[in-house]
């Protein structure tokens, strides 16, 4: 049994606590802090077991019965608390993006290098949930062969509000982050080289704040396998995740999750489901599994499912994405690296 | 906040003291009761905070701190339990069948009429499964027109061992009694008569217990619509759960569940996962939220979904199913108020 | 090369003529009959490259040439026109139903037996449809073990006309003829025993006729499998050709075929189309085939694919199910020869 | 009624022969003329009624009872041949590429100027196949909204031979070139810019011709749009061609044909059939349909359904498609104007 701290009580930290509290066995959340703290939040947490409730992280982390924590704040934070965390001894799940820049991802593997027993995840919740799992499953059992072309569909129910998107980081880094993960972990491999075609064809208030809110994303993984990813800030039928990995013997491809398989047939047509609604629907369940992963490494010091190496690729191809799309051109992920 | 005591810990008690415990927000439960409580199930339910363990029963019935009982133990014990529990001033939830003799289910019948107060629900889960539940909602909003047509498939991945099959009273009170429900939910109507085509394919050795293992049965409804279950102890792809309302204006149909959408093209075909196991993978959230309706009845003193009426049908549909094979002719639902 | 002669040009002798001049590479159609021969059709024909065009069926069979005969005539002729052409020498492919009463069929029967060389097919298309062709193909192929329960649905767009109904036989004799004979090809196996619970749900004009329009038909086959087979004269959403064969090793199930495999998904839903509007378009293809291998089986002296057997199978079935109603009991094949 | 020579009688030209000659009223293959006539071959288009052989393609286009022609001659003779039937008063039906160079093409545009009155179509079948036509249907409905991102897989279940592939002009010019079409006509607009990311992924020896046999080719349309294609020589699961359309209203999306609606679940799983093998079962109904459109068009002297600025625009595509490998960078298409 671990007891757990979470940081940052927004509303993936409360789906972590609610996670923890009712679906992982070996796991209890003890503490919670937040700087906004309220009434509302302190009575959901008590509600929930936890004990201690703090505005101030640094409790938390002073707390020796607290083996790991669970960095939910927003995210300019999230690299600087994840080091006093790993300094403090603490295992760390790291919400993502980890940063926007690549030299404050440094610092954190510096610190983990400097500390090799913490366990230092970051969280890619979709690697877990059952349809791409069952992808990648495929994949790892040889029933498609080798990775040729692997296509990732990615489309949001409706564009976050413009004041968001500014301090989001952009599409790229904020909505598209999630597929560039999907993307090296269903072809098991990095990415060499991205080019992005996009377009402002959502919202021109999205344009307006120097964003794209349509895209096609071309990329060469170094296994030599093709990626594409198509995104939208807005389908008008829900939220649209699939994905569909291509080989030398085969293909594996998902559907979309709906509430239920029913499908009436009447004089307009052959009519199922939407896909659910949006993220906290489709991906509750991959929530769970990952905090389970999570909490098995820290007990069993095994290795975490997605690391700080993973953390780190899916920032810099989301910034050559950016640069791709200023200088109009193929960028290599090694530029990054500059 | 309703205190729940559960009589039985079988297999289904666990699965309801896990459900009002993880997914029930204003129940605890606060007693269990078992003839046969050993130091595991004692464990496992302290583990989930019950409070108060018992072997006696009658222990849970005395409780003036106990609100509501669910009667989870041998079937047998059912009718006689419920009818404690009811002049006991509990809210009763009853596992099915209620009993397999029409007589004691009338019993309960006259104890609830003595107790007018008391909430008093049957455990057919399955419709408040997602699917099934889609359905009904699909008629209910007008969508199929009138019922014409009703389709149930329903066959297990394996049948019960032979020595239950002599217990259990045969597939029809054991396997199809839910079927029978569900006839009657997705129709929104009683059963007027039957007639059962039936044999053994599956195995000998349910045929030396006296039962069939794969039937073809037809009903007229009492509101004109038709209807068929077709059944079979043993799917080699697994639990096979699906149901089709046909109705004037079009029809609603629903397919199984599956682990995850992934289907893998190659060589050999285009294929998809095979259903979710059994009943407990399928219908699991459908205990959940059978819970959260009884308890929401117990704590507004509304209606329950499911009460004594449809209790008392699916055992006399049961039973004029089995005189329908005997006397291999159709069979009238009043011949078994005779 | 055969030369055909076609006997009645109504809708379905068009279509056989369409189907050879097409279709059907070592056959061509020399001479078309029809007592209703008017100057269309005879255009019709002509530009098919049919050279004689009579109202006289006589003189086909009086040909030399035609070495084959359509018989496309009204139903109330076929066994007798059969019989004539037999006797002729000329091999007969004759339209379904033979007759609707036994005795006339079995007249045919004795003329095949005077006329060993005569290939004699009847004109159950429906097992050359592509969909139903491969259930048998995986039933033959042992992917689905032995056949436990067949399942027949089988929904018209509309009714017929209340006129036709009377002349028609009713539905047992005109409609579900065609899924009686499915059920014998699915499962290779005669009816030894049948129940129908039928009801006028569709339209009161069609009861007043003293017909049917909403039935489900329970057969045991003669190999032990159960059927059943579901008929309404009107879907809302089109022609409903369904079929699924379920057995010890797995189940092999068909859907209906659509113009095309676009599916729309907007905010009303994801949306396919509606199946393929009736018999004409669904089975276009199969009215092809069975030309084909009732040419083959001309030209080579093997089984016709569809015989003489099958004709009376369906029939005495058609009988029993009308029986069934009448005397709302199960009811034996057998007793179809008394 | 309208005489047809064709001049070229390899697989596309009879294909052409056998099309007209079943499926198209108002036209009949008066003449065919191919430099490797042989008694195969003329046996095969006298059985169908052609009356003329030649080997020589000039008596075609001397032949005043010949109204239109088909090119289906090799690829390098495509423009030439077209002029000369242009000049000689026939409509013409051109095999796709009409030619690898924009300059052959621009001398068959303006053969065109001066011959207003010809009917000139060039062959992209795909266009009328009934998937694809029903996603462009759907577009033109309203039913999807604005045209924001279009998807195309199109993957062959084999690589043609080495020998062809150095002939062929490549994959962009050979297979891709449908596609580019498909893209033009499916988002109904041009092309404005393109990138291609591509890979020898299934075979080297296709590499050592100088070709490659896996992409991903991102497009952006005049009109806004984005698209994207991939492409793959061999798909171990035969032929994939697919092709989803996303707009601000919806989706509208075609899966692949298949030779049965047939599933079978058993202990592996719930397995349908594999794609329609190649481009000869999955499109023969397109061919027949772009010959009567273009029957109908030189008929009436309405507008031809594909004419000659589809086939250049897709020829300008292909070869910014190539310029774009080879210079690793996106392509404008006015750049191939220069």
């Amino acid at each position: 049994m671990i007891n757990i701290g979470i940081i940052g009580m927004g509303r993936i930290g409360k789906v972590h606590l609610q996670s923890i509290t009712y679906h992982v066995k070996n796991a209890c959340v003890l503490a919670v802090a937040d700087p906004f703290m309220n009434s509302e939040t302190e009575d959901f947490a008590r509600s929930l077991g936890v004990k201690k409730i703090y505005k101030d992280y640094k409790e938390i982390l002073a707390d020796p019965e607290i083996g790991a924590v669970l960095v939910c704040s927003s995210t300019d934070t999230h690299a600087a608390i994840s080091i006093e965390a790993i300094e403090a001894g603490k295992h760390v799940f790291c919400e993502k993006p980890v940063d926007h820049a690549v030299e404050k991802i440094k610092a954190v593997e510096e610190a983990l290098a400097a500390h090799p027993q913490c366990r230092f995840q970051v969280g890619f919740n979709r690697r877990f949930d059952h349809n791409f799992a069952a992808v990648r499953k495929a994949y790892d059992e040889g029933r498609i062969g080798e990775a040729h072309v692997l296509k990732i569909t990615s489309r949001d129910p409706e564009p976050p509000n413009p004041a968001y998107i500014k301090v989001s980081g952009g599409m790229f880094l904020d909505m598209t982050i999630h597929d560039f993960d999907m993307a090296c972990f269903l072809t098991n491999s990095d990415v060499e080289e991205i080019y992005v075609q996009s377009a402002v064809l959502v919202d021109p208030a999205i344009g307006e704040q120097g964003d794209v809110d349509t895209a096609i994303i071309t990329m060469k993984m170094t296994n030599g396998a093709l990626a594409v990813i198509d995104n939208s800030r807005r389908a008008a039928y829900g939220y649209d995740q699939r994905a569909e990995l291509f080989g030398s013997k085969g293909m594996a491809a998902t559907s979309n999750d709906t509430l239920s398989t029913v499908v009436v047939s009447n004089a307009e047509g052959v009519t199922g489901e939407k896909p659910l609604f949006f993220f906290l629907e489709r991906y509750m369940e991959s929530f769970s599994e990952e905090m389970r992963q999570f909490v098995d490494a820290c007990e069993s010091g095994g290795q975490v499912p997605v690391g700080i190496h993973a953390g780190m690729q899916a920032v810099k191809i989301g910034l050559a994405a950016k640069k791709s799309v200023e200088e109009h051109r193929p960028v290599k992920l090694s530029e990054m690296d500059a």
